[in-house]
């Protein structure tokens, strides 16, 4: 690839730090190394291949996806583990043994009894299958509710005598610990986290039922637990790159986010006190997330910006507004100058981008474009 | 392409009435005809080939996009008068040029100063432009505001003396349209927005700049504007498929939604009296305009919904959290069962997907997948 810069570069475009992502990912990495967890990074936020080989470096190289389409691709890519980990339905069975026939341990996640019997139904054509039932540890998502956990053993029964089904164990993810924005009020969602799936664990073994996965599992749990004692695997996701969510919620440092988008100034509104950009609600995304804890964020931050609180404050489908509380410096940033922005939510953004412009800023400040890595979007 | 029905394809998936979607084309196609004004439709909505060539049916072929990946790929679909629409920068202009030299009439829009001059500039070198000046009537988008239109008469001297450049006239935007919700609302904003580029051109005429093309235009205000005199195009864009949007600010009515996006049922959780789907901000979006007027419709409604206000409650990446005020119907929604949500605003939500599955409301009650659109995403 020729030398290129960020300057070189169309815009919109996703800028990912490689320095800032080397970090996050081994932050983690030695997090649970030191638990004594393993690591199953949910690689719905990367899409990558590039970043999931890097993610899983000393692990033993299970990953989770949202997506079949994430699916195949991390399989092409040479993933073998891979926990499909939103709620699967029967007319997705055929795409999940297409995977498993070559060779690919693709698991799935219910948390309904039709479905359980469904796949026993299916396994009795002699395809295999690896299942998680999915606990709800208070996030109030999908899973069984723990601690009623209805019907869980009549769901695990259906798997485990099933021929040809492995239950795999049991997962949940804390999605609460999200609205959260202390040490302590995370750790105590971690808490909770661990005994709704530590405890269905249990119930299942007192049972006479194996359960030998228990997996949990968010970023911010994964960084503020204390206490780990029967998780075996997390799955973390979007520690890779952080966000100003993760940012507020305490789950990173200001300086640890890796992702950015890289906008032009398209034009001057002095009158109004903004300028406007060519990232909008589909460069950005319209996840407003980090509102939560600072509602001046808007749809993202201008990076390394010169006046307080500048920010995207509204969008349009291909236009930013941005605007500050003092006056912008129109002379700094005129039009056809760049900025970055800082997303809300990392996942979501980077949806809109079939690809990275990775630069590095511990190399020559993030100047330069070191690399692209491709992205898998869609389903 | 075999026969297939909307039961066999994957899930979540982007799902277009072949029939709403010629009736809302011919709508707006008549209606334009009747005012004697030209149809520039805007195709960052449908970002679809086959639909921009069913739109512009009867017209001359000139459209309007929101990206140079659009200008790029209609361009190689065939159309020759595009208008990028979004305030150009510097850093493009070699871009545009790539297409100009292969014949293609891609016009550009700007509202500021440096960049007219940067355009004269790169004139000189013997490319040709053609370039619009942006109007702000009233929407605080991008633009001059009207009625200082301060800058302007400046702008298009520049542009109109620089040798290999054309002033093709004036254009705007009403967006502000989308923020009333009576005819009489909607007609008072298309008025400011006739007056607003109508006054524009006859301020350059009365200076002696020829203004070819006075260039207005949103879907609300080509619905319900009284008056189009001056006006020579207008470019509507989300009319094609129209949405929960357009719907409750009367641009259409309910039975003109082209777009939904199916999605399988894959968890019940009546202790909370809610159900998930498989889509979530990523195959609706977060855009939630709305919301501005009816706010239980969420992230979208469920079409044809048994009971009432069933909607798309929240959203996490992959998973759609559904409930109602009333006791959701679980028996005659079984997890694998299928669902279509109509969503906010079709633009934003289209984004997520690289095709469009088509069927037929007026063939088989829309039940065959009858044809495939592709879809150009991206920048």
């Amino acid at each position: 690839m020729a030398v290129q810069t960020i300057d070189d570069l169309p815009t919109p475009a996703l800028i990912l730090d490689r320095a800032v992502l080397r970090r996050n990912l081994k932050r983690m990495s030695q997090r649970l190394h030191e638990a004594g967890v393993a690591l199953r990074p949910h690689l719905k936020t990367a899409k990558s291949v590039t970043i999931g080989r890097m993610a899983v470096e000393g692990h033993d190289g299970r990953i989770t996806v949202s997506t079949l389409a994430e699916a195949r691709y991390f399989a092409e890519g040479g993933f073998k583990d891979i926990l499909y980990g939103v709620g699967v339905v029967p007319s997705k069975l055929a795409a999940v043994t297409g995977l498993r026939r070559q060779g690919i341990n693709l698991r799935i996640v219910t948390d309904n009894l039709a479905v359980a019997r469904a796949i026993a139904s299916e396994a009795r054509n002699g395809d295999t299958f690896s299942v998680f039932v999915e606990i709800d540890s208070g996030g109030g998502r999908a899973g069984l509710p723990y601690p009623e956990l209805p019907g869980l053993l009549d769901i695990a029964r259906v798997l485990h005598e099933a021929p040809n089904v492995e239950l795999a164990g049991v997962m949940t993810h804390a999605g609460h610990s999200y609205h959260e924005s202390t040490s302590e009020g995370i750790a105590r969602v971690a808490e909770q986290e661990r005994q709704a799936i530590v405890g269905a664990a249990e119930k299942l073994r007192a049972a006479g039922i194996p359960c030998p996965i228990v997996s949990g599992g968010s970023t911010p749990t994964a960084v503020h637990s204390r206490n780990f004692d029967g998780i075996t695997e997390m799955r973390p996701g979007v520690y890779v790159f952080n966000d100003l969510d993760q940012e507020f919620i305490g789950s990173c440092g200001a300086d640890d986010l890796a992702l950015s988008v890289l906008a032009s100034v398209i034009g001057h509104y002095p009158h109004r006190n903004q300028l406007l950009i060519d990232a909008g609600a589909l460069a950005l995304s319209k996840d407003i997330s980090a509102q939560e804890f600072q509602p001046k964020v808007g749809y993202g931050t201008i990076a390394g910006a010169p006046v307080k609180d500048m920010a995207v404050i509204a969008c349009s489908q291909e236009h930013g507004f941005v605007g500050a509380d003092s006056p912008l410096p129109y002379e700094s940033l005129p039009v056809g100058s760049r900025v970055r922005i800082w997303p809300n939510h990392a996942c979501i953004t980077a949806a809109a981008y079939d690809r990275y412009y990775v630069v590095d800023s511990e190399v020559d400040g993030g100047r330069s474009v070191v690399d692209i890595y491709d992205r898998i979007n869609g389903w």
